[in-house]
């Protein structure tokens, strides 16, 4: 292999695929960055055998081939050289790269050993915007369960759905619903979990630009595939809870108020939380046009915050929230200003934004019941 | 005590003063910030016994008096506020705070707890730019050994010059001295040692405005102050290392090189280094004009990078380095070119600014020695 390519692209696509590889020892090749000649472009792929990304950049092929290095010091290393011309030679399973002031000499390993990456050949059932997906994702992402004790929900859960694709995740404390147009498909129906790993990976990657994303499945496998760029992940098997039912019919008191003051007052309480239970009331007072935020503690003291709101419906309600499962939503909801709702039995809150994506959102949050 | 004061200056001292609590539970009070009214100022104290800081803050007094709340909590809380008049009452040992829709209750301990932060009643030895004092610990005080198995050298050295002060750290595998013009005193002789952690904390309270440094110590104690900023540290005893024999009364050979081209050089090695020992090789190579920077381990590989010289003088060396000593040092030097000298027998490195206080600061650095 002997290639030259700019400094930029090779950043570029070593940051996209730098986080998909293997951390085992016990399969050092995991580690590595797979460089392969493909036409006039170079492939970069990486693997940690549950997701596999990869990603091409325009260069000058002199000699096709192919070699792995480690990843993370290649990365390293490239991003720390001038914008300029970059060399690169394979030299058995040594590569040698030269750009300005620079030579080294990097250890791979054989392209043999690499793992194969599971191909889809199966045409893409959806595709939707790019910035519509990422926004999506960071709307719900962070509702997911992170435990590996219930694979089902330590998932987003994908559902087309006429021309639409329905998301959710849940770690059963909280729900985030978040629906997608798409811009073509969705015609058949397809149901799957996609690990959560590979959804905070595909959100990191997916650029603020507005690439279209396709989506492709097969088997127990996805893949999504934008611009240069390709992630494929294995699917979690398994049965998703059947969330829809938790969702009230009815939030019957519903008060508008700035997402800022909202998170600030939040925020504020958290410090007068117990040390074990984070735990804040909140209170609604439609008299006097306030939401109370009240955290308490026996050894801290206590906090009374009262955010103005600019109009409530419904009856006075009182029920206790995680105050960080609050602001984990307001964070990512996107608008400045909120619906915070409550049903009539104060079982269950609910967060919505007002403005955009006003129908397309929901946010669903169990309160903490007194013992 | 009762008074009111603003979001902005409460905010303010509370950071000057919020790291110099005690982390010890054994007492508590030591983790807390005492709130003492002094005349129309509210003065915030804190100390974990080794070093005391004390700020004073403008406030309207209605009642004096004192009390002690839990530092953290009382900083985290006021950075929250919004921008306005905050009023401040103590009830026993509740301090009660409210500012525009905050209320809160913070539960505190009897002011009569807190330790007495000594007094220094002798007048000040020297007065200082802060400016410069500050600049002078920044590029000393990273030098300094931080383990307390040699406390001596677990500190920064401190000595009256005529109307200078010199200061310097080392430990023992590369030294900083750094010498600060005063702007009054420093007749007397004086020779201290000051701890490692009281000067990373007065170079993280001296504010960028050059407000004078009034040096004073007694007994075992110094203290700097600086508007209404007071630090308070004991001091270390024992003997400073007789550490100007170990500075090269020759330095044979000198390259005139880019801080940022050779900063980058060793950053780029550091990654080919191997993993126990960070080890670079220095070759200055006066024919090519250039400094070679080379790191080589049997596992990843071999890096070679050229830095330019503007000058070279001298004739050609090689010794070993720890890069990150080298870097410590490029981060913190403040000029754009630097001197990197080595001495003929090759035992001894050094760096030096070009320009802005190019005769004040020597940084000395010791090779890695083949076994």
């Amino acid at each position: 292999m002997k290639l030259t390519c700019t400094q930029e692209n090779l950043s570029k696509g070593l940051t996209v695929v730098g986080k998909s590889i293997g951390k085992d020892s016990t399969l050092p090749v995991l580690s590595n960055v797979l460089l392969t000649t493909d036409n006039k472009r170079l492939k970069l792929s990486t693997t940690n055998l549950e997701i596999g990304t990869s990603c091409l950049i325009g260069a000058k092929v002199e000699k096709e081939g192919k070699i792995t290095v480690p990843a993370q010091l290649l990365s390293n290393y490239i991003n720390n050289l001038p914008a300029e011309q970059i060399n690169i030679e394979a030299k058995g399973t040594d590569l040698k790269i030269s750009s300005g002031s620079y030579n080294a000499n990097i250890k791979g390993i054989d392209s043999q050993e690499f793992p194969l990456i599971p191909k889809i050949e199966e045409k893409p059932f959806a595709k939707v915007s790019g910035k519509d997906l990422k926004t999506a994702l960071s709307q719900i992402i962070f509702a997911s369960a992170n435990d590996e004790s219930r694979p089902e929900i330590a998932g987003v859960y994908l559902k087309t759905d006429k021309s639409k694709i329905r998301l959710a995740a849940t770690d059963s404390y909280r729900l985030a619903e978040k629906v997608v147009e798409v811009t073509a498909g969705a015609e058949e129906e397809v149901e799957m979990i996609v690990p959560i790993s590979a959804m905070l990976e595909l959100n990191r990657i997916l650029s603020e630009q507005d690439e279209a994303v396709e989506i492709a499945s097969s088997d127990n496998q996805v893949r999504f595939s934008f611009g240069d760029v390709e992630l494929v992940s294995r699917l979690v098997e398994g049965q998703y809870p059947e969330y829809q039912r938790i969702i009230p019919k009815e939030l019957e008191t519903k008060a508008q108020v700035s997402n800022k003051e909202l998170s600030t007052a939040l925020r504020t309480s958290s410090f007068f939380s117990q040390k074990d239970v984070a735990e804040v009331v909140v209170k609604t007072k439609a008299s006097q046009g306030v939401v109370e935020i009240i955290a308490e503690s026996g050894e801290v003291g206590k906090n009374v915050t009262k955010v103005k709101a600019e109009k409530i419906e419904g009856g006075d309600r009182e029920i206790s929230f995680n105050p960080q499962y609050l602001l984990d939503c307001l964070l990512n909801i996107g608008t400045d200003k909120v619906s915070l709702m409550i049903t009539a039995d104060e079982k269950v809150g609910a967060l919505k934004p007002i403005g955009a994506g006003e129908q397309d959102y929901v946010y669903i949050i169990m309160p903490i019941v007194k013992k």
